[in-house]
């Protein structure tokens, strides 16, 4: 029998008219002849609600005793929704993410998945029953203590289980109808993605799209999983993110645009390292204190160095919840580094054309750039990877941007067709 | 070093600055000198929200996922406690009940406990941390399924964790000074009991009196776990639930009063079954029936027969929760029991006086029934057991009746001392 994962977030999940929905479709699933095995997220804020509380009680909680109170969330939402499963008169169970086999290290908040021994929910499928797993969660392999993924784990939860299952397709259902050529608040001629590469999903999902987890689509490339990103309010495809050729009806392979989509981020800050003497090991020395420091980088850019005072100015990215820390940081090495002084900046966004296509499509940059001009756009830096150009704008300007953007590479359609450019037959 | 278990409420643990006050209890505890185990129950009136939203999702939910759901609820408090603490500065660590070992049969929402295997909270004892264990809850022996233990099974969470690490005292904190000898809010002269016997405790609870759960009580009895009930809002000593002697200063064994108190209980409904045919067996059939209904039966009085009819009546007492159910199973054997009708009273209360002196001394009887007669009080129903009697009467004299039996046995006190009749010397 076919298995299928499906995946349910807060926002599909907000009460119990919403469960009983969501309830409703993972029955159509099994009723359609499959092995179906859920994860959940927490119901709608309920994650904030708790995270409310801990903080009511204690200004900096032990991580272990915030995993205890955070894997209550899933607990309740999994439990609900297996009730109002039973209630449509199919047999389930649900699991916790111990119960279910999820099994990682042991770094409270944020911990990463070693192994997937789904030995409970296996059993379960075999008898027939609809498994719910609890998302975001799982137990730590030498402590046996509960721990959780960090944010937007779910997503991995159900790649995860997907694997270990050997599941035909993992499919993720949120509020959206699927992976957009852009933001549709932003760009209302934004189409829908029918499918997309994993490597693209990765650039997209690193470069703020929001749609899916970056460590879900890492773990689904990683274990050839196709992702079905859909809605949980309609019944219309969404978007497949496989790395398998499609084969057309005449048996071709459809020929994929140049351009996946345009992705922004409006969560980053730009700290500007001023006057750093420009010798060998002092950019190490300025990233080392933000490692130590646990902040993550984006972005980096180094002026070319002004030849008279042998000073050169170093800037780089990083989320704004890190940037106190980091500036923080950096002033305590300030004198030992030797540079000028520290500016801070989040007042800027970030903007991501990403697509296969342009490894073998030359002008993709020289379009992006005229587009960009073209709309006043004043460009502060810059970051390329093959399949991927991002560059920092003021964040006021970003919009405007992101739509010129969209419309310079034609990806503005009104049929919700892909427009197709030939290309590379990936 | 000593062992303490101490258990905390839904009333004690209802905010955030609750949570903290508890938690500074917790610590002095620990300062004090003592490994300190704590069970906690869910936050207020969480559970009820949990048994909201389950209804609201599922009129009849398998009892499987409720326990998932329902044991959320303490998962928040334990970790809430838990954080709590660790911002006093001490080391702590939560444990579900599973993590703590308690280990039930698989009768979900009403499981018993039969073992507890507390490994990892003595590992935590010894390291030095305090432990946090979230009561009324367990896993199940054969299935290893979350259980809960039904309503106020934190009470037994904490008992059974006192008797299986061999604490010295289990201290139940709740939201009034101790047991007392009548509900101080009918009788506001009720004086709280320093000391009171496992037996007389047992009698009480089953009587109506809600300040232990009856199945604690029990447990305490069984393993011989003394048990202190005291505020968690003062500092003041409760009551001590004890099987063991109290001697005097001098050496002497402390003489106990006949009556330890007066118990009340308005949540029973009677059901009378009129005319039936008095023949052997027929008792039988009538109460077969209640059992496979799963009518928890509490008072029976079979009327002498009308030898002119050859039929009597036999009223009984259940809960006001079963009570339509009963008559319900009842109308559907009434042909072949061959009973005339069936009447529902829920206008009854109950009143129970307990008191281990009453074996030993006569005359106890008398001064109760002439207490409620010089009330002008009508008695439907009686029973006894050694050391107790009970009656029904009509629920809108219940309060006088409870006061005026309070008063006949000298138990009201402006001074809060015990009237000690001099007695059997247990």
């Amino acid at each position: 029998m076919p298995i299928v994962v499906q995946k349910y977030g807060g926002s599909s999940l907000a009460d119990a008219a919403s469960i009983k929905r969501v309830a409703r479709r993972i029955a159509e699933a099994k009723k359609a002849g499959n092995d179906v095995c859920v994860a959940v997220s927490a119901m709608g804020d309920s994650t904030d609600e708790l995270l409310d509380l801990a903080n009511e009680v204690s200004p900096q909680p032990p991580p272990r005793e915030m995993d205890m109170l955070l894997t209550a969330g899933e607990r309740i939402s999994m439990a609900l929704v297996a009730m109002a499963i039973a209630d449509l008169g199919y047999t389930v169970r649900s699991f916790t993410g111990s119960q279910a086999g999820v099994i990682t290290d042991s770094s409270h908040g944020k911990a990463r998945i070693i192994d997937v021994t789904p030995g409970r929910v296996t059993d379960a499928l075999d008898k027939g029953h609809i498994v719910i797993v609890a998302g975001f969660q799982g137990v730590s392999q030498d402590t046996k203590e509960i721990t959780t993924l960090g944010r937007g784990g779910t997503d991995t939860t159900a790649v995860a289980l997907a694997a270990a299952l050997g599941a035909d397709v993992c499919e993720i259902y949120t509020d959206v109808d699927g992976v957009f050529t852009a933001d549709p608040r932003i760009v209302p001629a934004a189409r829908k993605i029918s499918r997309i590469s994993n490597e693209e999903m990765l650039e997209l999902a690193a470069s703020g799209s929001k749609v899916l987890h970056l460590r879900s689509v890492e773990y689904a490339r990683r274990f050839a999983i196709p992702i079905h990103v859909r809605s949980s309010f309609s019944a219309k495809e969404g978007t497949i993110v496989t790395d398998t050729p499609t084969t057309t009806n005449a048996g071709d392979t459809v020929e994929a645009p140049i351009i996946a989509g345009v992705a922004h981020d409006r969560s980053e800050a730009k700290i500007t390292v001023v006057g750093v003497p420009d010798h060998p090991g002092k950019a190490a020395e300025i990233f080392q204190t933000c490692a130590d420091a646990e902040i993550n980088i984006d972005m980096i850019v180094q002026n070319v160095s002004a030849t008279e005072t042998g000073l050169t100015d170093i800037s780089f990215t990083c989320p704004k919840t890190d940037g106190q820390t980091g500036v923080q940081a950096l002033r305590k090495v300030q004198q030992s580094v030797g540079f000028g002084s520290i500016l801070y900046d989040d007042q800027i966004g970030k903007l991501s054309l990403v697509g296969a296509g342009m490894r073998s499509h030359p002008g993709v940059s020289a379009t992006f750039f005229k587009a960009l001009a073209d709309t006043g756009v004043n460009i502060e830096m810059i970051s390329t990877s093959e399949i991927r150009i991002s560059v920092v704008t003021r964040a006021d300007v970003l919009d405007d941007a992101v739509r010129a953007v969209h419309t310079a590479f034609g990806l503005d359609s009104a049929d919700g067709e892909a427009v197709v450019y030939g290309g590379s037959g990936r």
